[in-house]
């Protein structure tokens, strides 16, 4: 990665259908070049580009973090089995209190019940689990500053 | 909000760049109807097309999620205050243990320590706060099932 | 109250509609004394004849639990403005981690966090709050043995 | 369920004895019809017509609330066992720090302590427990609004 | 037990050596009386008349509180294998956060490590323990109101 | 205090009515000696010679640990409250979680609420406390080796 | 700081009395540009050479480590204070559970518990702290690779 | 150990560059009875003289500090796997919540992930472990009085 996709992610960051002409007029770079690195980005899993949606405005759903604590030499297991479940929106390790988050997106609080009791419940190597349910959310952006430390140096 | 947002919100969720063209085929509607819809979703919040970039592939950056315990009459003040700090990415209320869930990029450890220090701190109606600094990734999805609950009855 | 309070009691906790005749006849009393007793048993707080409803199979509500930490000075006025909120469904004072146990019944997670934002946070000296969503009823027993200790001795 | 169900149950949450008459003349409907929908709602575990002690007003009870936390994969099995507990008059599965809220009625400490060492603690899976005293209750009420959510749409 | 053991407690809580005649001239009976019963009350376990020593008054001790939490189904045998250990001055069950509560006194910090490491960790069944070193003790009573309840009655 | 205070005090612990000509003859010193240095050790609140109830063999009692958290400024005041409300039997500062733990003994769960209620919640600086409930005691013993730092060196 | 101060850094973090003029031979530099780099590092407070003592073996101290949670706007005076007391041998903050970490090392329990009493508890500031004592050093180790970010760019 | 030891490690710690030939002439003794202690002290793991660094004037790194929970049946085997992993650089028994401290230091986020999932999480034994990244060190002192407790007896 160099300071030119830098430059195209933060285009992209605020507004996910910023035009490839835009982009390329903007740096003085062909539409082509533009395509190709946006294309690489997202085919190593870097940048998605996607409508995302605040769930408390489309509905009535259950947004549901979990703290894992895990038996620590299963963590690799425990990890795809998470990844595997598809209401589960988001899974990283962490420091803390936790060695797990895990985000869950279900469309009712007894959908929530059947994934806790059907899907998470039954991984080998999940210690214990607590959870908190989201009520509201009031910001949720994506336009995080990247590549700033390397311009720094 | 009806079926039809839901539709075009499905198609935008999973590829935030699908051209309305092809969502209005798909859909039987007018281009124009899509391009309308879709900006009406984001006008009212409901909707946010962006390229989401995962933190840990692009430099070194520190991720982390704080859990807050709250002054409980001043809690609209702290959630007003929290939401305006450009590092935060995140503001949810809870149910669990915290009130308030909140998300911090930054690019290095001390500056989510100045983040810490100079603006959070300074919020009068803070009683406590528990950090844990994600490590790794391991998911990340945006395509959840809006609508459905509204379609089963 | 003596043994006949305890024995009309329990014919009522396993069975709320239980006519009078029959537990008059049951007992060798009078069906006077049955409805006198029941009703002092009413007027005194000890004893209350309802259609207890497994709120699970009515909907999908939100049932939640709080445990409150309390400035212990303001106790009686925390318990009094508790009382008074139409969603709180219980409130009991406690050992261990929690000053008070507060059970909640909403129509939904939005109208539970609007009770808790409008309602309970407004209460002075509520230091700080834990919430647990109940999502499946197991048992809902309501016949105790009453007056088992007197009857020991 | 229909309105008419709710209809019934709302007037049986405030008065667990009004009488079918009064309840078929305010709803327009016959006796028979109130008796066999009655009927049919406590058959089906919906609703249970009881009369609910206030324990602390019959003697000097132990009214005792656990937490439990249970190795994941054998809570169905859990459940079972502590549902046949007699003591145990109250099972459900939460969010938040515990898996499980318990509620234990007994007639002193020591029988408490009974049942917690030669019942609870016997149970396979249970991992840790945690157990608060109630010492008083100031709200028990239990006509919470059903049917609401259908209702509104 | 009757009055008369309790008469008999209350003289020795307050003052251990209080001479049998003077317990038996105050109450009216016989010394031989008086020096059965306190010796039924100590064989039964009931009573032990010993000379506590404020350990912070004596040297530089550890005083240490564990909470312990313990696999249930192996209560029993743990607490005998406390019990068997010299340092060990207290174990009780409660209810609470922990299973058990144990008091070590030691002659020094060493010699608790000593006792952790050695004795109380080797006990199978013990899933985890806190402890919490005594600093200053203000307040040691040993005259609580014995048959209280029973006079009441 | 000096080896002879210590020897004198050993035999005491172990049983507190050991005759004082038994021990003036045991340890080479007069009956006088014994009876001064004993005396001025209960004056100087080294020692204390009490017959020590199991109050789990004297009625029902309600034994309760609370760990208290306290505004650190204000500890000494708390402390002198705690030490002068009579159904407080220990008070201790120590390390760990709590800033004091206190020991309470009431003869019923009842009157535990009325003191917790009256008089501990009414201490100025109590920041917050949690309690636990003993449920049974399987040993107290006092004998503790007293003045063994000090032969060691 | 560039790559020599590093150099020189890795040998005085392993034998802090390793002679300048090995140092100098070592690196083909001066001894008096060592000299320089040393006194100029220790003066901007990055090294400091000392004699480190395991304090388990120089007597029977008291080594606590301190976790304190602070009323946050209050956070610079809390650490001012704390820097001041000489028993106090490290203070940092950080992310997790506690605002600040502490560690104290005292001659005894006794003057532990002076320090807490009289100098940790006045701070104005602190809203709870919790401690523990260490009871045995297993590694303590200087030699962490430093510069090695840099030199991996 | 004897004062002498005492008297020549408090001028090492406060400078572990201090030349023998000053200790010699401030103490009345020979260089060679200085050299010859010091090495005795650092041979037996008393002293180690080192150049200690500031980790977060080096660079960026991570520095953390885990609270482990441990099967204390295999604490002596968990204790020397840790001490062989390098990034450990500190590893100490404790009383309080945790059974051992363990401090990692890293060069980044990254490399810390890899240790706690590589090394430390391989360790068979450890029940859970909470972890706290430290963002700034403000006193980092090694000059504590060594010899006090010896020296007032």
């Amino acid at each position: 990665m160099d300071d030119l996709d830098f430059e195209i992610i933060k285009r992209l960051q605020t507004d996910g259908r910023t035009s490839y002409t835009d982009i390329s007029e903007d740096l003085g770079i062909t539409v082509g070049t533009v395509r190709n690195r946006v294309q690489r980005l997202i085919e190593n899993q870097i940048l998605k580009i996607v409508g995302v949606v605040n769930p408390f405005k489309t509905g009535s759903p259950s947004v549901t973090i979990f703290g894992l604590k895990v038996r620590l030499q299963k963590l690799d297991n425990v990890i795809k089995k998470l990844v595997a479940i598809p209401e589960v929106r988001f899974v990283a390790a962490s420091t803390g209190v936790y060695d797990l988050y895990v985000e869950v997106i279900t469309s009712s609080n007894e959908e929530l019940y059947r994934v806790m009791k059907n899907d998470i419940s039954q991984i080998d190597g999940i210690e214990s689990m607590e959870s908190s349910l989201l009520l509201e959310i009031f910001k949720q952006s994506y336009d995080w500053e990247v590549g700033s430390q390397t311009s720094q140096q």
